[in-house]
C-alpha cells in the first residue's frame, strides 16, 4: 500500500488513426502513439521511468516477439519495459499491471501502449491467430471466435425470449458513435435493415454484429507524480483497474448467459472504487460481437440478467437521442465501428473514458461525464479487466 | 513503498525434468511445476493471490497464446493471470513485475511460473522462431543467435587477444555442475578436446559453446505474507530484481564488449541490495553461448573488462574443483547443460539460487551460501533481469 496520498492518475492520451494502414507496420504506429501521448502530457521520454506494451498477434503473424527490446530501441531508452499478452484484454492486463507497478514505489511516470497490425493478412490467416487465444480443444475442433460468441448469442437468445433483431441494435448504436469519431475505422451510420440483412458469419451473428480486423495503437500515460499531475494539463483519476480469469473452453462454464470473469473483476472495481454502476456516466464495453455488450451490461450490474436484450433497443444509450444524462455506451464506437486493433483496445477504451471525464470528446462529448468505466474482454471470457476512472 | 516491514520472500520452489519431454505437452509441463510448487511450500491453489505465466514460443510454435486463460481452466481458479513475453528473460521479467504486483499491497501470495515446449520441432524452426527476438533488419539479413553471439565472441577475442579455448571452460564448468543436477538436459561432463573438436555453429562458437533446445518448466512461491514466511520451511529474502533494456540490434550499441542492460540492472540490483559482487556465493548468469558467461561476469562487476577470458580457467569457479568457499557460477549447469527451455529459464536460475540459499542443493550445495544472483538476458541483451536472493 501506498504511504503517499497522491492518487494515480491519466494525464496523457494519444491514439494512432484506427483503419487499414497499409503504409504503416507495427513499430511505426508504436512509435507513433507513443510520441503522440507524450506530446499531449507534455512530458519528454526521459521523464518516463517504465513502459508496458501490449501485443498479441506480432509473434504469429511477422515472427516478431521481444517488443519491449525493440520499443527500447525506438525510443534510445533503457528503461525497464514489459510486454503482455492476454489475446484481446493485452491492453486492459498492460493497464492494471502498469497502475500496480507504480503503487509499490518503484516508477512515478510510465507508458502503457499498445497496437496491433492484421489487416496485412488475409482474414483466414487473422481467424486462424485469433484462434488461438480459444480453448485448446475449441481450437482443434475448427471453432473459431464468431462461432464461440454465435453458440452464446443463440444460447441467449433462446433462454431470453429475444431475436437477432435485438442484437442489432448494439451494432446500430455503436456505428452512430463511430460515424462522430475522427479516429474510427468506420465512419458510417447503419440502419436495422441493414444489419439484418447482412451475411451470417455465425449464426445467429450476422457481418454487422462482428467486428472488423483492424490496424491500429494508443498510448496513456499514467503518473503518480504529484507535480506532474498538478501541471497537467487533462487529468482523470485511477479509481479502479481489476483483473479476473476464468476457464476459457466454454465447456468449463459455470453459465453459458453470462462472462463469469466480467463480474468478478466489474465486482472487485465498484467495490474499490467505492462506485455504483449508476454512478457511471459512460461505458466503454467490449463489443466484439454484438452479443458481447450486452452480456456485458447485465455483468458488470447496469442491467438485470436477461433484460439486456430490450433495454438495448432504448436510444437513451446513444448520444444526441434520448435522454442526454443517461448512461451512454461505447462512445468511441466500441470495437465494432471504431475497430478492434487487439493490442491497442484495451488502452483505447480507457483512452476514450480520460476523453469524456477530462471534456476533450468534442463533437461526442458526454454532459457531466464524472465517472467511466472500461471493460476489456480476453478471448471468450477467459480474461477481463475493469477500470474505472473519475475526474481528478 | 510498503509500509509493511515484512520482507518479500520466496518459500517454494519446484522444476520439472529439463530436457527432451517428448510425452508432455505445454501445459502438462505447467500444471506439474504448478502442483510441484504449491506441494513444496504447502500452500493450496486457494491461498495463491495471483499468477504471473512467462512463456515465449507458444504463439509461433503451436498457434497457442492467451495461456493465462488456460491456466485458469486447469487450475479452475478465477484470480489475476499475466502473461509475460521478453524473449529469454520472460521467466526473469515475470518475477520481477510479480514482486513490484506484491509491494504494491493487492496480493500476499503468488506463483511466478514459465514453461516452454521446443522439442518437438525440427532446429530451423526453432532457429527462425527465436529469431524473432532479434532486431528486425538482422532477422531480415538472416542472422540467428548463434550467428549475433558469434559475432560477440570474435570481437571479445579479438580485443583482448583471446582464443576459442578461453571460451571452452564455460562449457565445460557447466557440464561438470549439470552432471551433479539430476534435473538437467545434459549430466554428462565434457572435455576441452571434445569442445574444440565440436562442429563450428557460428563461427568462432562451437556446437559446445551453444545452449541446447529444452523442454521444461519451473514455478516458484513468492510471499509478502507474515505468517506464511514465518512458517514456511525453506525462505529466501528477494533483496532485489531489476530490469533494465537496450538497443535490440547489435549496430545501436555504444560497445560491443559488454551488454549495457545486463550492467545497468546489476547496478541497480547491487545498489538496492546494499551488496557488492564480492558479497556473492553463487551467480546463476545466462549462458546461453559461452560468451555469454564471461561478457555477464564483467558486466556485473565480478570481473574487470576483459579479463573474463583468463578467469573463467580457474577451477575456484566450479564445485569441488577449486577453493571450496570461492563464488561458484551456473551450479545448475547454467543454460548450456541444464537445458534452455524459454520461458522457464530464469526462473529456473531463481529457483536453483534459493535452492543454493536454503541448502537444497544436495551435492551441488555451496558451503556458507548466504547471497545469490540470477542474470536472465533477453535475446542479445535486449532486456536484462538480476535479481538477488539472500538468507532469510
Amino acid at each position: 500500500m501506498l504511504k503517499s496520498t497522491t492518487k494515480p492518475a491519466v494525464i496523457g492520451y494519444y491514439s494512432t488513426k484506427f483503419g487499414e494502414l497499409w503504409e504503416k507496420s507495427l513499430t511505426d504506429l508504436l512509435e507513433e502513439s507513443v510520441v503522440g501521448a507524450l506530446s499531449n502530457s507534455c512530458l519528454k521520454i526521459e521523464e518516463i521511468d517504465a513502459i508496458f506494451v501490449s501485443n498479441m498477434l506480432a509473434g504469429i503473424l511477422e515472427n516478431n516477439l521481444h517488443l519491449n527490446s525493440k520499443l527500447a530501441e525506438i525510443l534510445a531508452t533503457n528503461i525497464p519495459i514489459f510486454r503482455l499478452e492476454s489475446a484481446c484484454s493485452s491492453g486492459g492486463m498492460a493497464f492494471s499491471l502498469g497502475v500496480n507497478y507504480l503503487k509499490s514505489g518503484v516508477a512515478k511516470n510510465i507508458l502503457i501502449v499498445g497496437a496491433e497490425k492484421m489487416t496485412d493478412y488475409p482474414a483466414d490467416i487473422i481467424t486462424d491467430a485469433l484462434a488461438s487465444a480459444s480453448g485448446g480443444e475449441e481450437q482443434q475442433a475448427g471453432l473459431t471466435f464468431p462461432g464461440l460468441y454465435g453458440m452464446l448469442a443463440q444460447n441467449y437468445l433462446q433462454s431470453f425470449d429475444y431475436t437477432e433483431e435485438n442484437l442489432a441494435f448494439v451494432a446500430i448504436k455503436n456505428h452512430y458513435h463511430g460515424s462522430l469519431n475522427p479516429k474510427a475505422h468506420f465512419k458510417k451510420e447503419i440502419t436495422l435493415n441493414q444489419v439484418l440483412k447482412s451475411s451470417y458469419i455465425a449464426y445467429p451473428l450476422k457481418l454487422l454484429d462482428c467486428s472488423p480486423i483492424t490496424d491500429g495503437a494508443a498510448c496513456l500515460v499514467v503518473s503518480l507524480d504529484k507535480e506532474k499531475i498538478k501541471k497537467a494539463e487533462f487529468k482523470a483519476e485511477i479509481m479502479a483497474s481489476e483483473v479476473a480469469t476464468d476457464s476459457i473452453s466454454l465447456k468449463g462454464r459455470e453459465s453459458l448467459v453470462e462472462l463469469k470473469a466480467t463480474k468478478i473483476a466489474g465486482q472487485k472495481a465498484f467495490k474499490i472504487a467505492n462506485l455504483k454502476p449508476e454512478n457511471i456516466n459512460i461505458a466503454e464495453l467490449h463489443d466484439c460481437f454484438s452479443i458481447a455488450e450486452i452480456l456485458a451490461m447485465e455483468d458488470l450490474g447496469f442491467w438485470q440478467k436477461g433484460t439486456g436484450g430490450e433495454k438495448i433497443i432504448s436510444p437513451d444509450l446513444m448520444l444526441n437521442k434520448g435522454k442526454q444524462n443517461s448512461l451512454k455506451t461505447n462512445t468511441s464506437g466500441g470495437l465494432k465501428s471504431c475497430g478492434h486493433p487487439i493490442g491497442a483496445t484495451g488502452i483505447k477504451q480507457i483512452g476514450e473514458v480520460f476523453l469524456q471525464i477530462t471534456n476533450q470528446a468534442q463533437n461526442r462529448q458526454v454532459v457531466d461525464c464524472k465517472y467511466g468505466l472500461a471493460q476489456n474482454v480476453g478471448g471468450s471470457g477467459g480474461s477481463c479487466v475493469v477500470t474505472i476512472l473519475g475526474s481528478y
